[in-house]
């Protein structure tokens, strides 16, 4: 069991109707930038209860952060921060909006060039960045509840992370109703992300933090069960709020504490996207069978691990247990109708082994994965193994 | 799934050696009160460890604090941290220490009458109590990541709790080497002690929210599989670790969002413990199977579930496994030598089911349990059973 630190000061508000509480949470004499994406909130309503919730606030508002959200939009809501001299940025949205509203939350008393804290990554300490706060309306990403983010930059086909203590957000609000109006699409995309952000802090080589693996098996088995019951046109709440639970639980820190961390999958998933645009999510069910395939001795163990506690198999050999599990995780990312292959996604693949070998090298990554030792020559066959 | 607000600001430094890292925490200008118990920590190294982190601090001690933290010994400390000045308290000890030094915090700059805190409990909000942290030598209660606390008086018989969100640690130093030297005794109580306090957030009527359940599951599957480890002689760092992480997990806050809770074993174990002074962990172990099997129409599905995940029971309808399950609870405390019935701890015990129906009707605690509709009438038949 490795020696951790673990703080996570963000308070969560789950639930029905919690958003009106919001307005106890933000200071009386706060000047509040919200910030939304394309405006599906206009249409489910959040918009109109965040309004109401803070019609005694002094409440600024800037639209229209796009997905995977891209440097050269963000720098106009940063240049309007400073303009009107904005002390809390409000995040309404999913993983997208948050993310780029801790890049602005980081960016706003950072007297450096931004793009800075991206290219050489600066950790934003506590009292370093501007508060802010999330409402929720797209559970995948976790950000809610961590203090990291990805930024995008479409210029040089970068994207990028960055985080630290300091960005952790005051508050959350998840209230599970705002699932009803969601695409199938994305609550898939959703669960996937989600249910890879378990895999990347668990498979790994055997660690000894008992509790942890099995919270995160807790994880894995809940998204599974409740998978098939928010796919359905059926809404229903408690799976709703299972779902955006598991989300917000896979990444807030607590199941990375004390194991051994992976994120190479992540690594050659963010090239997926920034070469061709595949969501974030389906990059991640593309790459991850493959990297387990590629490193099977390593993760082995910890694959007949999964192979039993999660998916109930009992026959075989650790070997054969461990083929299963993978079978199997290909499987449940199928059923949510997310294809496993980059070939199921353009037509324009042949190269892309070399692209990211060539990226990762460029950038000096030459040793990612749980023993930072997976070279770029290793991605190059991982991603080859993913046509 | 209940609607829920979680905040735990506390930050965690688990592992070997972290002790040397509180320097750091505490601000350098600090006056602290270091409080301890009966100086078990001047044999195990925790107190050279701490004097010799905080060498370049200002620091101050009072020792012997006692198990069942009284309310008489801690009114010289509030003294002491009165007229000295003090502004940081740092407890090194278990749950005893820790309660009472959160009770210090909160009297600390409370104008009222200390005792008023507890005997009409007054919430402790932020800002309202002394900055403290916490080095745990004994993992059980939990108390090192919660912000709620109990206190005795002997003159009255009394075992009061108080809490609120103002009485998080700072931080808690958690250094699984302690528990080298903890009596097997202490330890036993430490696993009971977690146990059931996950029992008494989970062992309820069915609710739907699926990963806090699960993650109560790990908690007792983890406790279960730890403890044959640390209660043998043979030192095992990863067994200590998972066993200490397990007791914050327990009572942390997080397992009980969501869910419906209970806590009449605790209401009715601490009125044994205040009239027989039997250890806290074996009362709880004395009235849990009582409890269970008095309400079980209520709780029959849950422990039919408990059966199955924690136990991998399958055999048997609903009613077969929850009380296939009462047994398998009661062998799992036989296991760590802990007995399950009142008589096996005083010959005096006769009339204790009275007592504890006049105790709980004179404070007028009418209605315990997860529904709020136990009367102290059903506690004195659960009392009785555990004769």
């Amino acid at each position: 069991m490795l020696n951790f630190e673990l703080k996570n000061p963000t308070k969560i508000l789950f639930g029905k109707g919690e958003i009106s509480k919001i307005s106890k949470e933000i200071p009386q004499d706060a000047k509040i930038l919200m910030i939304y994406g394309g405006g599906s909130i206009k249409n489910n309503g959040v918009y109109d209860q965040v309004k109401d919730a803070l019609k005694e606030h002094n409440l600024h508002e800037f639209g229209g952060v796009p997905a995977n959200p891209e440097y050269e939009v963000l720098v106009k809501a940063l240049q309007f921060i400073r303009e009107n001299k904005i002390t809390y940025l409000l995040a309404v949205g999913g993983g997208s909006v948050i993310d780029g509203v801790k890049f602005l939350s980081a960016a706003a008393k950072y007297e450096g060039e931004p793009w800075d804290i991206l290219k050489r990554p600066v950790r934003t300490l506590e009292g370093e960045a501007l508060p802010f706060a999330t409402i929720l309306t797209l559970p995948a990403t976790g950000s809610e509840m961590n203090s990291g983010y990805v930024i995008s930059r479409r210029e040089t086909n970068e994207k990028l992370s960055s985080g630290g203590p300091g960005l952790f957000p005051q508050f959350s609000v998840l209230d599970p109703e705002v699932i009803r109006s969601i695409p199938k699409r994305q609550i898939a995309n959703g669960i996937a992300d989600a249910y890879t952000h378990v895999l990347e802090q668990y498979m790994t080589a055997p660690s000894s933090a008992d509790l942890q693996e099995r919270i995160a098996e807790s994880i894995l088995i809940s998204l599974q069960e409740t998978a098939p019951k928010v796919m359905t046109e059926n809404f229903d709440y408690d799976a709703a709020g299972n779902f955006m639970w598991c989300c917000t639980m896979a990444l807030n820190g607590l199941i990375q504490k004390g194991v051994i961390t992976d994120w190479a999958v992540h690594a050659m998933g963010h090239e997926l996207t920034a070469y061709y645009g595949i969501d974030h999510a389906r990059t991640l069910a593309v790459i991850a069978p493959s990297h387990y395939r590629y490193n099977f001795d390593t993760k082995k163990e910890k694959l007949a691990q999964y192979a039993e506690r999660v998916w109930k198999i009992t026959d075989g050999n650790t070997e054969e247990k461990a083929e299963a599990a993978i079978r199997k995780m290909e499987e449940f990312f199928h059923s949510l109708e997310i294809q496993t292959k980059l070939s199921d996604y353009t037509e324009d693949y042949q190269k892309t082994a070399e692209r990211v070998e060539k990226a990762f090298t460029e950038r000096n990554w030459l040793g990612l994965g749980e023993h930072k030792n997976l070279t770029p020559q290793d991605a190059y066959k991982i991603v080859e193994m993913s046509y």
